[in-house]
């Protein structure tokens, strides 16, 4: 533990430090930007925070100019290199220090900022905050947990989605762990229910590993449902879903596919004469609000769990409205106090 | 090799004996005479098969009598016992000898059968096709492939899809040549692409297995485009693209998942309000016709690569049509000498 996260009743008055770095997404930094003058103008009474804009200083400076703040409190860091996603990231941590990304884990792991938030090159974000952060003490492998919408009320949290992709049991065990953690204090559940992801509900099913995972699961203090499916993530049977980084990835990114193939379908058939494209234009508004659930946006970024820091990622595609929740979820890890729990859990006599 | 399929001009005026479990669907044995007679209207004319359905002869007898078979050849094996969804495989294959799946495998093991089909419990079919078929000389491990829809015109072969759960290189670069073969054949495509399920593009990505599948498939014979990513699979990408079981299986059940969720989602929006519900009247024909590539019915059932015989696995919810594919199916992987060419491909010397 590098640094004290305090107690949750320490931190009513406190102003949290957000860095952000500008240049990650896309659309940088006007996302970022307008994510963050979002998350002011939209933020609870008792939450206070300032942004640390991390990056190109002219640019930030230049589209800033064009905007209104609205009394958003911030201030620019700035950073001459960008991680893009084509760098690789152990090269890009080892040459780029002047990245953004690179600066914005730097300022995090001195203390100057109390999160760090980037939509930029996510094996960068894993390699540099577990290089410069270091890992909580207990922890084995870092992992990065997504909310999967589901057809109940709550989201899925699926993990590991690709920090981690050897499956040894050690490891899914205290993804459930920090998982469970995780979910409790930012939706607010208590006890939320674990799942492992396998081939068949039996206990006997599954690889040497799975078996093992299943154990340990089984005798520890975790509500866990035993194995679920593949169908069960959008079924919403568990609040947590655990699996290996390899695993977890593959399904992450065959979901996310499943709406762009679907926007393609319908744009191809609307191509096919004026009646389907009147069809179309019919059904679009109504399909929309069907799977408004199945909005990204909403979960605005993923965790990067296990390391000693708040580090959210978000999608290259971050709009501001995602930025906007990255930057609440991030200071909610910090003022639920999130990894004193993950330390605490990982280190008692019965984990 | 057990059996001879002959070669294939041996086999232009063959009467294929299809062996069919009656009992093995959700809807039997409706829905399998259904899908046989269907079977027998729609073939083309230079095939020809006769029907051996395998059950309760009493049941199958009487919904015949229901029915105009228009023609079918057809005859009764009789089985006393039903392996049910609920169990166990091995115990299964070791209690149940007089089950319509066991007679199935046994009566196509003998050589009386030319193909055998089940909608049944796959894990039983995988067992029981695996002890009384053997594998072809040269197969570590049989797999289950199955086609995904892809917004391209051609589908994507996946596998395995939970045959072969343990990653393995031998084995997935087995399944790669499997598959391609099969879709070659079944495809009648020349020189499938296959792509290996991975996190990301670049070759240094994966574990350790995936990285010596990659240079097995890399100096193999195949069209190998090396990683794909799970957004590839509905995109199109590959032709086939090569997993281990429990990833291919999660992947499945996942994507099975979405039309059902979807459903719902629907279903509970026109439920709120008169509204919503004349906009979704207006709306799902439209969405049927888009999604009409993903009807699983089409390609009717997932081929047992890698056993000595033509066994095709068919969903519990197997309709008419499906089975009726199921059978066009069975009969084209004899016909099209699938077995002995896998036998030539893994036993070459470059292989």
């Amino acid at each position: 533990y590098k640094r004290n996260f305090g107690k949750m009743n320490e931190n009513i008055n406190k102003c949290y430090k957000v860095a952000l770095d500008a240049m990650g997404g896309d659309f940088a930094p006007k996302n970022e930007i307008d994510g963050a003058i979002e998350a002011y103008k939209n933020k609870a009474s008792d939450i206070d925070f300032e942004i640390i804009f991390i990056g190109d200083e002219n640019k930030i400076k230049s589209y800033i100019s064009q905007v209104q703040t609205a009394g958003l409190k911030y201030s620019i860091v700035n950073a001459s290199e960008v991680i893009t996603m084509h760098d690789d990231p152990l090269t890009a941590f080892k040459t780029k220090k002047n990245s953004s990304l690179y600066k914005g884990v730097e300022l995090h792991s001195k203390g100057e900022a109390d999160v760090f938030l980037s939509a930029g090159n996510t094996g960068a974000m894993l390699t540099t905050s577990t290089m410069l952060l270091g890992r909580i003490k207990g922890v084995s492998r870092p992992t990065i947990g997504t909310f999967m919408p589901t057809i109940t009320k709550t989201p899925c949290f699926l993990l590991d989605v690709g920090a981690t992709i050897d499956m040894r049991a050690r490891f899914l065990y205290e993804f459930a762990i920090m998982g469970s953690i995780y979910v409790s204090q930012v939706l607010h559940k208590s006890n939320p229910s674990v799942g492992l992801l396998n081939i068949g509900e039996e206990a006997s099913k599954g690889t040497e590993e799975i078996l093992e995972t299943h154990k340990l699961l089984s005798s520890s203090n975790l509500n866990f449902l035993g194995n679920v499916e593949g169908r069960d993530i959008l079924a919403g049977t568990a609040d947590v879903v655990v699996c290996d980084g390899y695993t977890g990835n593959i399904v992450l990114k065959f979901a996310e596919s499943f709406t762009t193939i679907l926007k393609a379908k319908i744009k191809d058939f609307a191509s096919r004469g004026l009646f389907n494209k009147l069809s179309v234009a019919l059904m679009v508004p109504t399909l929309k609000k069907i799977l408004a659930d199945f909005d990204y946006q909403e979960y605005g970024g993923v965790p990067l769990l296990g390391v000693n820091g708040a580090v959210i990622i978000g999608h290259g595609k971050s709009t501001p409205k995602a930025i906007k929740n990255m930057i609440y979820r991030g200071i909610e890890i910090v003022k639920r106090d999130v990894n004193k729990q993950i330390e605490t859990a990982l280190n008692s006599p019965n984990n």
